[in-house]
């Protein structure tokens, strides 16, 4: 479909679909995407598909579904002489419709009904079956027969598929016309947009719609197409622009990814050239409404709106004497009608903070902004929630605002596109990071989990892809985007088998020299990169400490004395930030029991949050048994002796996987290197410096 | 001439030789000058103009050397119905030529030969007489007229002025291209380039003609009309864009300005086609030898190049396996048949140190690579030598490059641009600070001054102009612009005294309401603004602690852990680097005695340099008596406080001087206090953090 690297869907991970007998059953767009799929899978690998049941003027039992990306005059299989199923068929996808199943699914099928992007998986007289309520429902069955690979003609046990959050959906943080500073792509790590370059939609359909196909085959269903920080230029796509937004919704949409808009709380202002934006003014309601509408008659399926609002220099219903619920609700109200949805971001905070100010917790500000609007936004409202309260950090608490908003639908946000967590220049996988976030109980034990709030919001992430051939970059940063589709299908997934199902997908044993090699040294290599990470940067949950302005690499005072609320308060005799309640921020507070008994106290706290939530000396006693400046030293020394046992684990894949992957890794592998040397030196002789406390094990402190 | 601001040559400042009957007497293009100013002085005035002894068609005793810029109708004063000279004449300016000198002038003519650019000064016959041998010469005797205002009538003594330093130069880190990064001015705070704009030459005739005529008054007499650092668009100015510095050659030739090119060393590659540029190779010094030649067909009197190379990215000798001089000397082999001179800087250094790395010192930099190279150079490359070691900071010590090389010609380079004094958005009036290099003695009192060395070469100065109607962004920054040309001519001069020179001429006292107010306001803004910059800033000489990549405003830490050399070593116990040869990087070494003893004890080290030379521990001593530490501090809050009281001062010029010059000071001065207290706070909770030493007079540190 394009030249770009093919992830996690070459044509090896087809092998055993493609080579059985196929019948396909159902009609409508995404069953003709499921079809196509199967077409060009047995054109490739031998087997034969078929299709039935298609309301399409086709006649059922041709082959006649081939859409257009079927290779001409290899248009998948003849028709069987038997019926619409039978003993010529090994597997059936067929979505339950007005017209009858074939015989062995409407065996298998118990009438039960399944979720709208649900699927069964059940064997009937020795096939395999999917089964599905709606045409995208069979499209995720089929991208889970893929990923089952051989076993899925192998298939036991019925079961259902659902997936546990509605909404999983990328945000694009791309500009239409480059930015000056931030460039095409805001914290882009992985070349120019796939959508946009220099002003003008690149309109590139097989790129577009081999990504379409990637997040089907990952389990996303939204795409936000343009950056939270509304500029311009692309303040007007909402109006002039449309066409640009269509076509990318036209390309996307038989992979059942709908499409979502960042625009401008200033619109009616800047578009309209009304005198306000203020959320109550009658003739700025009217003004959305009329917006809307000719988004939906462009885009029937359209999505709905994102929005950054009052946030680092964003418009917003502050500048009207407003509030948030006033704000998200006007665009709700605009949307409802159409079905579309608002993603409010809740990111809101004093970025023009007083460092001298120790009262003002920027950690608090979205708990403080949002949890008293509680109840007052309308259904159609998403309140879009960083998973921590400050800022993507490799490690922070959960944000206390998912705890505090019961009668609001709340969606997770996350970042795939790894500005905290090296760039796509470090190999680190964040599946663990984001699964911890997921299975975080904030009532404890027995509460519900994160994701369990965020069900009926979904999961949100700003995306690591880019115009570069691997996609994202460094070609492993690809797990990140493929963990965060299958986590939010089911954040119950152990991370490190979704990692597997990842390696086994891209790295097809058919394709390399050594399988077993190749997964166990992934697995080496990443399994444990993100604590890796965290161990040769910010210690102990304190965060940032990164160069301002790009964020990449250390800088322990970068943002010590800046008005971002970012800091760590280091001195000669101690580190960390006082956010108890006894004498501190009190941000604790907004925690429910247990966490706010249990981050309260020095002594119950994680150690990996300890300098988040406490000041305390380097002498320190850690649950670990060491100091934190001994902590701190021996993490940064282990932090790069695992980096240096990654390349050297990477290097023996040298001839053994596609040259292309191995060199890009290897080269960023280097870098890594470098660059988490860089952060053990810097941050060992900065504590030395500060404590004047030596290593208890007499390395090398500069 | 020009809507921008008049600066130190407002109609006023001619009062006095516009207010008597003059007679120019000579020919050439400058004498026109002189009369053209006499002209236009007379016809706002009330004087007289005459001219003799003019080459040019017209007829002496003719006022027809009025030039364009003389306003119709008002050409100056009829002629005298008496000769040459005589009764009607209160001043003379004559060069001495091939026509006789006016009979007054005669008389004064003590026949002694005067410099180049040297005039005399004297009465005969009871009027004022300025004799020089050249035009330019005059053109300088009838601006020391001007400064000397209602005296210039009132010569008591013969007195002979020539330059002390012959070449007075300006560079212009003016960019052709808006560079990405760097913008259209590299370190340029104030607008825009008056030379380029976006890629192509402004030809703004009356700016520039302003300009020279300003830098003519203050006795300037060349300027690089682009950036050391020479991008693509700018290498090709050498080439095939001669026209258009040839354009600006033609204009600023009346004022006796001539004009220097910044060259790539890497041109006979870039734009040559050659395969090499290497310094030795014969094709290239052909090449260089051919381009010189077509310089000089399109600009006669061309100054010659500037070179940055090796440094900071450019390229240079190095690279072939050549050294310096072998650089330096192809380009001014190609010059030499011309009379034109290289400057070649001297600011060549390793500009990707480890931080780690003790050993190496970027202070030892310039001296290790240049001084083993005295007596190499030809005799019209002039070496050009950055004042202080590193980098134009407020305090640094002398370069020790300029007592190494006896048997090469040097100029030393200051900073008029603000780049570390506050960007022209603080008061820092640097005249203080450049009168103490100049009259650094390197080998103690009884030897030669940093002047006295540069005397064959000269003073360079990086330019603050841009295309600002204030011409410097600061209005007050004019001021050292200003004071560069007249130390650049005088090295003895009392900065104070060119300071209040400046005032008297800039705000003229008829132009104001209270001209006793305005000169008391602005010395007591100005002339200890430099120290107090060095108060609220990096303490005792340490230098750096600002942001990285602008340079703005503090950043303790900032560039603690780069590449650049710049290093304070603070730690819990002290601060400093230790540059003695005892136990440091040797760098005091490079000194002749007595300096070279004084600098390497920590007790003699005078304080205002202590931590340049020497690390030591915060409970330090000073020879003020005060410890380190306790000296950042008060020194801090001493800063703030003097500029506060330099904002309360200004404030009572409302109403009293020009409100545009008043308001945009009074902009500038709430910007330096806000930035002065960010360093006040930052540093001292630096230092009170990394000490735990509190403030003896318990102010307020957070």
């Amino acid at each position: 479909m394009s030249d770009a690297h093919p992830a996690w869907l070459p044509p090896a991970a087809f092998t055993t679909v493609g080579g059985c007998r196929v019948l396909v059953h159902g009609g409508g767009l995404l069953v003709d995407t499921v079809f196509d799929e199967v077409v060009r899978a047995c054109a490739t690998h031998g087997g034969q598909a078929r299709r039935t049941g298609d309301r399409h003027p086709a006649p059922s039992g041709v082959a006649s579904g081939v859409g257009p990306s079927t290779p001409p005059g290899r248009a998948g299989a003849p028709p069987s002489p038997s019926g619409p199923a039978g003993d010529a068929v090994d597997l059936i996808l067929a979505v339950r419709g007005a017209e009858p199943l074939p015989a062995p699914a409407a065996r298998a099928d118990d009438g039960e009904p399944l979720d709208d992007e649900g699927f069964l998986l059940t064997r009937a007289d020795g096939l395999t079956v999917v089964l599905a309520d709606t045409p995208a429902g069979l499209l995720y069955g089929l991208f889970h027969l893929v990923r089952l690979g051989a076993g899925a003609l192998d298939v036991r046990a019925t079961r259902r598929h659902r997936p546990a959050l509605r909404r999983r959906m990328l945000d694009h943080w791309d500009n239409v016309a480059r930015h000056p500073v931030m460039g095409q792509v805001e914290r882009g790590y992985a070349g120019g947009s796939i959508f946009w370059r220099d002003g003008v939609a690149l309109r590139d359909r097989e790129r577009v719609r081999a990504y379409g196909r990637l997040l089907a085959a990952c389990g996303i269903n939204a795409v936000a197409v343009n950056n939270v920080n509304v500029h311009a230029t692309e303040a007007r796509l909402l109006i002039d622009r449309l066409d640009d937004v269509a076509w990318i919704a036209d390309v996307l949409r038989p992979y059942g990814v709908r499409v979502h808009l960042s625009v401008t709380f200033a619109a009616p202002v800047l578009l309209g050239g009304l005198p306000t934006a203020d959320p109550l003014d009658e003739a700025v309601r009217r003004w959305w409404e009329s917006a809307t509408a000719r988004v939906y008659a462009h885009i029937p399926d359209f999505g709905g709106y994102l929005v950054k609002a009052d946030s680092e220099g964003q418009p917003g219903p502050f500048g009207y004497g407003r509030d948030h619920a006033d704000g998200a609700n006007l665009l709700a109200g605009a949307l409802a009608p159409h079905g579309g949805v608002v993603h409010w971001r809740a990111f809101v905070y004093q970025h023009q903070q007083d460092w001298r100010d120790r009262s003002t917790d920027r950690a608090r500000a979205a708990y403080d902004h949002f949890a008293p609007l509680d109840g007052r936004f309308r259904d159609n409202v998403i309140l879009q929630v960083k998973h921590g309260p400050i800022d993507f950090q490799p490690r922070e608490p959960v944000s206390p605002v998912l705890a505090a908003m019961p009668a609001t639908r709340l969606a997770v946000e996350l970042q795939v596109t790894q500005e905290y967590t090296g760039q796509q220049r470090h190999a680190c996988y964040l599946g663990p990071w984001w699964s911890e976030v997921l299975r975080f109980r904030p009532w404890g034990p027995d509460g519900r989990t994160v994701a369990d709030l965020a069900a009926g919001g979904g999961l949100v992430a700003v995306s690591n892809v880019g115009d570069d051939p691997f996609w994202t970059g460094h070609p492993l940063a690809q797990a990140n985007l493929y963990a965060f589709g299958r986590l939010a299908w089911d954040p119950g997934l152990d991370p490190v088998a979704v990692l597997d199902e990842w390696i086994g997908l891209t790295f097809p044993p058919a394709t390399t020299g050594d399988p077993a090699l190749v997964r166990e040294t992934l697995h080496a290599v990443l399994d444990d990169s993100w604590r890796t990470y965290e161990r040769y940067t910010a210690p102990l949950g304190v965060g940032f400490m990164v160069r301002p302005g790009h964020h990449y690499g250390p800088d322990v005072d970068g943002y010590e004395y800046t008005p971002w609320g970012t800091y760590h308060f280091a001195d000669r005799d101690g580190v960390g930030v006082d956010r108890t309640r006894a004498t501190g921020t009190g941000f604790t507070g907004q925690y429910p029991p247990p966490w706010s008994q249990v981050y309260e106290s020095r002594e119950r706290c994680p150690d990996e949050l300890l300098l988040f939530f406490h000041h305390v000396p380097y002498g320190h006693v850690l649950h670990s048994g060491v100091t934190v400046v001994q902590h701190i030293y021996d993490t940064h020394f282990a932090g790069v002796a695992q980096v240096e046992q990654m390349r050297r684990r990477w290097r023996r894949l040298s001839g053994v996987i596609d040259p292309t992957v191995y060199e890009r890794v290897a080269e960023r592998l280097d870098e890594q290197l470098r660059c988490a040397v860089e952060w053990r030196d810097q941050i060992n002789t900065y504590f030395f410096r500060k404590s004047g406390v030596p290593d208890a094990r007499g390395r090398r402190i500069h």
